[in-house]
């Protein structure tokens, strides 16, 4: 069966880099399905990488690789990582882009990525995704054992990330959350996952104030379509959280709003 | 054999939107070839939609699944389709997307989808292409019966899409059409079916004059080099349908026409 | 064992074009990977397109068949070729995009495409890389031997592309180059060859003058890391030629440099 490799980088796709990648893997072996994620992760946005592994790895089978490549450290002394965890492997710089997937829950090991035998040669000082991950990726996929990549790594010592903590007030009956990112569509993306709303019944979701900025909305809705064209929808978006979304519109435009900026909800008394 | 799926959206390429798909895909069977038309269909542009799968799937072997993801009323009551036409299976939401493609010439069949068994769970009230089309399409390539996928629809009862009918007048020698796009280049692209200009002999198409607004170009040429450069061209394109461009340069914007403007042909007398 | 087809055209990701010439290889044999390398290339741009591919091709296997359709001149005279160098095949137009590939070191054969058989009939006058190389390409994969597709060519009749030499002094210990071109992170690419660097000793390279326009930097450095960040950097790049970056922004917009412009390389007296 073959292995399946995915990418998600800051590249863009103007340039050679990302097939030249996928050149140096089929080299290895050609018994690979290569799927790209994403290479419009903004340049050097490294939370952005981690938010977008982080939803999208479960969607692919076990023993999947995932590569990420957001490096602004190349050339410094920063780590190269393999990270088993939930039964899929990561490979990426050790700078917190697998910050999130970094918990007690499923993780398996962590190896720091020496096994310069694989690499490149001579190793380019600016294109380590080329020059050591895809290889070893490669490697990995024709078989070698996750420990001959290198030394064991205490995931104590691994790069983290911080997402801001969405704070529940059991007894306000509040949340208070953040907006991580926004889509092609314009939808804000929020840290508020589906479970944290489980906490309200559907008669409080329904009349639930969901406030960014100076914008309050009234209600989290199952559809889109429980607003009129144009309005303001808080919804459970796709990737299980929280989004706010306008019906077929922009959000972000409409509400001005972007990263970081608090997404707060309140149950107000009936 | 591998069976090969394509890709139509709006979804773009910045999200992982259009690679979790990929994944859900893979999960279900990696005997796939998952070919992308495009992703950078405008939001929610169905009719541009429906003329892009309805110039490409021919292009590619019978057998084919296409899945077609622009997708307005995700969330409504809209149906979700699998269309068998000309050999072709078309998975897309029952909004037009795929009238360009149901006449009674190659109909095979319709069904609604409805086998719940194999969507992802929960199904996100924002995202059936990843969490109904996607796992159908891949349930599909690995031999599922199409007869399966739900309960036959009628033709009639399906979403159509009206290009605006080309008009010839075969006593006035005209033929009134419209600008139904524009490609990548600039090029605008017209539904006047090239059949339509065997109604004009070799003489007669060289002496053609072609008006779009107040534009006026003389001749329906073969090849871009009959013409210098710079200058307009109008010339039968790759599509089959005549396409008027700029010999190396970008006719939409020279011309500043579009969407919906009329092409009229007229064959003055010698 | 499947072969590889890559791809690197002008044609954007917008419309089906790229996505329907997979679909004509893929009727032919489905024993096939396809590597997207570059959509993004500007239209018309044979340089861009040259140094792209001759950057890019030796990242993949030996037996490896690169498309390039950059074809500004399609419809007109320009003959379509096939390359053989350096274990690698090449199909393109013969208008100087393959000509950095054309040299005595690993040339093995140059054929026109003339094998009118293998042809989607009829030949659009517009679209020769969906009509006319994606089948080619697909019967080479599938076994068709080179020969057969048309009458062999002398390399001295094939089109060149001149790249501007670079000049060593070694009397005064200079270099004169030129930019041809950026990449997505806005770093400068030149035709500087880490070889001729050589001639410097690392005292040498570690007091160069680098001069772009009025803009003068110190130092070859080895890593972005040998500078601040914000700071300019020349760099030998993951092409193996000198770049001009700045760590972690954007050197084309910082120096306002592009196409063309003379990068000197002085080494002052201690």
């Amino acid at each position: 069966m073959a292995r399946i490799i995915t990418l998600a980088t800051d590249f863009g796709l103007e340039d050679e880099y990302v097939g030249v990648m996928k050149g140096v893997m089929l080299r290895r072996t050609q018994d690979l399905t290569i799927i790209d994620l994403s290479h419009a992760i903004e340049r050097h946005n490294i939370r952005q990488a981690a938010l977008l592994i982080a939803s999208a790895y479960r969607f692919f089978p076990k023993q999947t690789i995932h590569l990420v490549v957001v490096d602004p450290g190349v050339g410094s002394g920063r780590k190269l990582i393999l990270l088993q965890t939930d039964g899929h492997f990561f490979l990426a710089p050790d700078n917190g882009v697998l910050g999130l997937l970094i918990g007690p829950e499923h993780f398996q090991a962590a190896y720091e990525v020496q096994c310069s035998q694989y690499f490149l040669t001579p190793v380019s000082p600016t294109f380590h995704g080329r020059d050591i991950l895809a290889p070893v990726a490669a490697e990995l996929a024709a078989g070698l054992d996750p420990e001959a990549v290198g030394p064991i790594i205490d995931p104590q010592d691994l790069g983290k990330m911080a997402i801001a903590p969405v704070i529940f007030d059991s007894i306000r009956k509040s949340v208070k959350g953040e907006i991580t990112g926004k889509d092609h569509f314009g939808n804000l993306l929020t840290n508020i996952h589906a479970g944290i709303l489980e906490n309200f019944s559907q008669a409080e979701k329904a009349r639930a104030r969901v406030s960014i900025g100076s914008v309050t909305i009234t209600g989290i809705m199952e559809s889109y379509f429980q607003k009129a064209l144009g309005e303001i929808v808080a919804i459970v978006g796709s990737r299980g959280r929280l989004e706010i979304a306008v019906n077929q519109g922009n959000a972000a435009e409409r509400l001005k709003a972007g990263l970081g900026d608090t997404v707060a909800i309140k149950i107000p008394r009936r």
